[in-house]
């Protein structure tokens, strides 16, 4: 059994002069798009299931978290249950499978996630239900991705937030290191829980899943451990267009030959949006994952 | 000034999970694509202007190596002219110039690019006219990526063949570390010229410049000082279909979040077509460089 440190693939850190000059920036792109699976929630992923003694798991998502349990319970020999709702794309289901987890498909009208898992919380009393954000192996996997750009020196680091597993992750690298720099989330504007949240000094959840094209982050809410980190950690919460996300990947392919997923173009969205933050600073933007559907990709770049 | 060391960046290496599990493979990805100006190009370009003593250099190319020379002059404080076909993609006259060198935009029809190439050398007899691939200095600055590779634990490295630049400098570098692995060309079958060079032992040019996807191997022969290193280096010359270089480059976008261009997809394209080659062998694949047009890629990619 590797250790997370072996087992992760190192970030992969991009200097793209023509986005740079194009921005007028000192932009670092920090991409998660080449780790195993295709995002940063393999760290997270493989942390949990290295850390507990169960023999099987069970997660909720129909999206990176769920090809990377997966993943992460082939590498380290357990059984492995993603849920997920029945019309997910099929390229997803397929995913998942092929790392040799079972796809558990639900009709999210007829159950709901949350009652599907307590059903089989109560079937399998042995297994894990794993949770994306809100465990402390997942932040503690996700300080992994710190601890690898604390040496770019930075002054500033842009990080998607979902259900802030990300963010949280950062802030304790940083944290450990004794570093202190301007840690920002970006967020859909029209999925603003965490900023809302951040405002109001305690979680807010959004009323219904926002269907924002960041699909990474279509969460109700932050988490009970994530949020205090966020709290005392972040400087900023920006919440960013549709339109500016969409630009950001639109960048990415055209001046850094990188392909990544709407929710892994949030931060330069951010930066998009607000650059005079980041005017005179040296500003990593975190590439959280590159798995998307072909044909919203391709629909995407060729507007 | 800045060594080539330290003046370029250091090569992705990427283990995609989903397209080794797809290929049965233990395939490597080398990619380039990140690279200054988006191109293994620039490990030449800066090689040679760093070492040339001329405060002017000319190159003629309308694709990789003209942005490469432009950037790397911009950085050593030179002065750059790249001749470019008149009906260049914008993207890329646009490119060279936002690398502060002059575009010489000649119409083809009218005047070739030797032509030119020799008005230049008549108006400006200080300048160092640089060639994209056969040059000695060319070779030197491309073995750096060689050099980068050597420790990746290879059987084998598949390295695509316009001009022979890249896969010699790929060569000299294994030779100087004293390993022996098997190096394959990877060129389109339409624009075989090298594949049938090896053959008959004397370099057999193309009658015209094969119209291949590959644009980056539209070259009509290898050089005088590239085919002796190939010839003495190369196990095998692996002729690629068109068919599988566009299968390569939509394998990469699906199965491994990566954007590259047709040229970037030749090894990947002769692996396909040749995996009896690989079996059982730990095979790198070089990835070229990642700028394309951006409809050809979309185009491409929706097939």
């Amino acid at each position: 059994m590797k250790p997370l440190s072996q087992a992760i693939r190192p970030t992969t850190v991009i200097e793209p002069e023509k986005l740079r000059s194009h921005l007028g920036l000192d932009l670092v792109v920090i991409s998660e798009t080449f780790q195993h699976t295709g995002s940063f929630k393999f760290r997270a992923a493989y942390n949990v299931v290295l850390n507990r003694p169960e023999s099987e798991f069970v997660g909720v998502s129909s999206g990176n978290f769920g090809q990377a349990l997966a993943f992460a319970c082939k590498l380290l020999d357990r059984k492995c249950t993603v849920v997920m709702p029945h019309n997910s794309a099929k390229v997803k289901v397929d995913s998942v499978v092929s790392y040799g987890a079972a796809a558990d498909l639900i009709n999210v009208n007829e159950i709901s996630r949350v009652e599907r898992l307590e059903q089989l919380r109560e079937q399998r009393p042995d297994a894990y239900m794993a949770s994306a954000f809100d465990d402390r192996l997942v932040i503690e996997g996700n300080s992994s991705l710190g601890d690898e750009v604390i040496g770019l020196g930075l002054d500033a680091i842009v990080v998607p937030i979902g259900g802030g597993g990300l963010i949280s992750g950062t802030i304790e690298a940083f944290e450990r290191a004794g570093k202190a720099i301007g840690i920002f989330g970006a967020e859909p504007a029209m999925a603003n829980d965490a900023a809302r949240s951040l405002k109001a000094g305690k979680i807010i959840p959004n009323d219904l899943e926002p269907q924002t094209i960041a699909d990474g982050t279509r969460t109700l809410s932050v988490g009970d451990l994530t949020f205090p980190v966020i709290q005392r950690g972040v400087k900023d919460i920006l919440e960013v267009s549709e339109e500016k996300i969409v630009e950001g990947l639109k960048l990415y392919f055209s001046h850094a030959n990188l392909k990544c997923e709407p929710t892994g173009a949030l931060s330069l969205g951010a930066v998009l949006q607000y650059p005079e933050q980041f005017r005179d600073k040296r500003v990593g933007v975190v590439v959280s994952g590159g798995n998307v559907d072909r044909d919203v990709y391709l629909s995407t770049v060729s507007v």
